[in-house]
């Protein structure tokens, strides 16, 4: 077992995404992705999945050819190596992503789906599962939470899809209907910052009405002023599990913390280890969304479930648009964090196409079980990524732009951050 | 790649350990420890060491006999499986070691050599050594500190050794001089809180003047008020590269590193995960010791050395007498802790005896090169077990007891904790 990495593919992806309306504009008409592939000299090949927006796949593609030679079990290595291949230039627009975050360093997200496809290829040399290179599964099954957005019924100049428009409460608690009926999810999460906080407290209020005792959480990604963080607090108390990133900051969500019994959650403030030690200084969070894909990888994932395990805070998981490839990922690393205290976010039921051979990923009970096949447990479908592939080469988008998307709809459109 | 834990044996032993001077008395003839023994069913041996009070090998033998069955690579079971075999007493003489550390929960200390033991498994049954399932080693070569002592010619009664007594600044240079010129060793550590502070700021003011540009440590285990510590950090600024535990407790660790630069060590304040949030709230100490037999394995103390990393702590490591199972994978640990700052103590100079087979564990220029071998990469001769398995039945020390031992010099005697 002295295999070394022989070969490294990147391959961007796209897949259909339906206009999901969030607080700087609307999703795109195609999300995009990366699919990684190691190779080792022994045949094996591990899988990886993450942003494809046209920065961050300059710096795979140059990571992917400085791994030949590597030694797939030397994650410590991975890190550093990541770390000199992208030198001193490691901001910018490849840490960007999705218009909405901003880290200091893009070697952890960067060094994520390489880490990923590693520990694919040691569970597959070794016979196990990833779950059990991060210390064993505590859970057969993960729980995920129904994603809910406000939307369009389609895209500008697009064919409407089976979900319909969703821009008042009865219409996101139809549905919400359709995703509990259609995956069985037993907690639901709002996506907000799209409409006033009045109206979407009242429709976090008609998902009460309509799914007593179902867990809510209401994200508005950081759309209101912490004293309407405040007020929103006091009024969905006792309604919503937690709130997420009801203001933008450290410094906000504590001020909001410090006035409120709600416990607040968050992707958007701590994003990266370096922001630890502030926010909890400031006790501006009690519940931090992990997401492998942005934190380095899998066991650095599992590093925040200890710190979050070892400072008391809560741990939920954080979710993009995603592939199947993603999605084991996710699967396998809260099967094996202990600390893992809420359901996990998942933006799966709102893709049609995905890059992994069916039948592995099924969601049933609103979760999914744990793969218990060497490495990840899903194989690539080569006819299903030729195809996704394809739609990436012809389909023009480059980057996620929301707000540039929006503005093509509602040219005045401004990101609504802080704007209640 | 289905195994199962078939059988575990827990063997105490003792190994001749001359009398070394400590804050609460002096090392008895004996020093004891615990070798484990985790098999499979398809015949591979996983080496564990830890303590042997005999609390803590009725602890032991109550887990052992809860192993078989279980899978080696399931880690958050082996978790689980302890605490539920101890049940509601976790605490008392079992989770007390040495006389000087008080922990709440003995579940981790118990879980330590399993989950050491198991790894070696792990790694033997993939090819692989154990600092590779900790993400490969970013250092070949493990430098430790020479670890100096005050101490007795001889044991009453006993016969001298070559070391000869050590209770002023001339013998403790001389056998500096012994550590470094035996073993190579590039940074010096004292053992204090034994003499009244004046004289051993002058043992380490000696120890400068001997090995000028030599990093020296001073760890008097608390026997210092928090004033006195503050009066001999301002003496020693400069001339430590760190003060271990001066003073007793978190509250009083912060009040001298608020008046202080030299960083403050610690392996008595923060020897748990609990210890962490208070500590670094207050500010209290700077470096922080790992041990993987007193955190609960080698994983969880890649989970202490990830939690210094991101709250900007110092970490060294701290080592009680041991044997050469636990040097193994005190040396696997280090390698695969990148965030390992200072070089790591260890008692091994002091012991004449061993259980495992030489030959792999030299130290050379003061450090011991990484095992390459599968799993920790020792193996156990079974003669010289049987030597000290036989050496622990007619010695007749049943639990470290430095105080009571020192009382039979001494009648007056007691502990120096805080006493200057
Ligand atoms: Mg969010
Ligand atoms: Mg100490």
């Amino acid at each position: 077992m002295t295999s070394r990495i022989s070969r490294v593919d990147v391959t961007p992806v796209a897949f259909a995404d339906p206009p999901l309306l969030n607080v700087v504009g609307v999703h795109q008409p195609w999300a995009l992705r990366a699919i990684v592939e190691v190779r080792t000299d022994d045949g094996l090949v591990g899988l990886g999945e993450t942003y494809a927006d046209e920065a961050h796949l300059a710096r795979l593609g140059a990571v992917a050819a400085a791994l030949p030679g590597h030694d797939p079990f030397d994650l410590h290595e991975l890190h550093r190596l990541v770390a000199e291949v992208l030198g001193r230039e490691t901001g910018g627009a490849g840490a960007s992503f999705g218009g909405m975050l901003d880290v200091a360093s893009a070697v952890p997200t960067v060094e994520s789906p390489f880490e990923v496809a590693c520990l694919d290829v040691i569970g597959r040399a070794t016979g196990r599962p990833v779950s059990d290179l991060l210390g064993g599964a505590v859970r057969d099954r993960v729980p995920f939470s129904g994603y809910l957005f406000y939307r369009w019924a389609a895209h500008p100049g697009g064919a409407e899809d089976p979900w319909g428009a969703a821009l008042d409460p009865d219409a996101v608690v139809a549905q919400a209907r359709r995703m509990v009926d259609g995956w069985g999810f037993g907690s639901l999460k709002l996506k907000g910052g799209v409409l006033p906080p009045e109206q979407e407290c009242a429709a976090i209020e008609a998902l009460r009405d309509a799914f007593p005792g179902v867990p809510l959480r209401l994200d508005p990604n950081g759309a209101w002023t912490p004293e309407t963080s405040v007020a929103v607090a006091r009024r969905l108390t006792g309604v919503v599990e937690y709130l997420e990133d009801p203001t933008p900051g450290i410094d906000g969500m504590a001020y909001v913390a410090a006035r409120t019994e709600v416990p607040l959650a968050t992707n958007m403030c701590v994003i990266a280890f370096e922001h630890l030690p502030p926010a909890i200084a400031a006790d501006a969070v009690q519940i931090v969304l992990s997401d492998h894909h942005l934190w380095g990888g899998l066991r650095a994932s599992a590093l925040l479930g200890g710190i979050a395990q070892t400072f008391g805070l809560g741990l939920s998981m954080h979710s993009n648009s995603h592939l199947g490839v993603s999605l084991a990922a996710m699967v396998h690393l809260a099967a094996a964090t202990p600390g893992l205290t809420y359901a996990c976010d998942t933006h799966y039921p709102w893709k049609t196409q995905d890059v992994v051979a069916p039948g592995v990923l099924a969601f049933e009970g609103g979760a999914v079980a744990v793969p218990t096949g060497p490495g990840l447990g899903v194989e690539l479908d080569r006819d299903l990524l030729g195809v996704l592939h394809e739609q990436y080469l012809t389909c023009g988008v480059r980057r996620r732009e929301d707000t540039v998307y929006m503005r093509t709809v509602q040219p005045d459109f401004v990101a609504n951050t802080a704007r209640w």
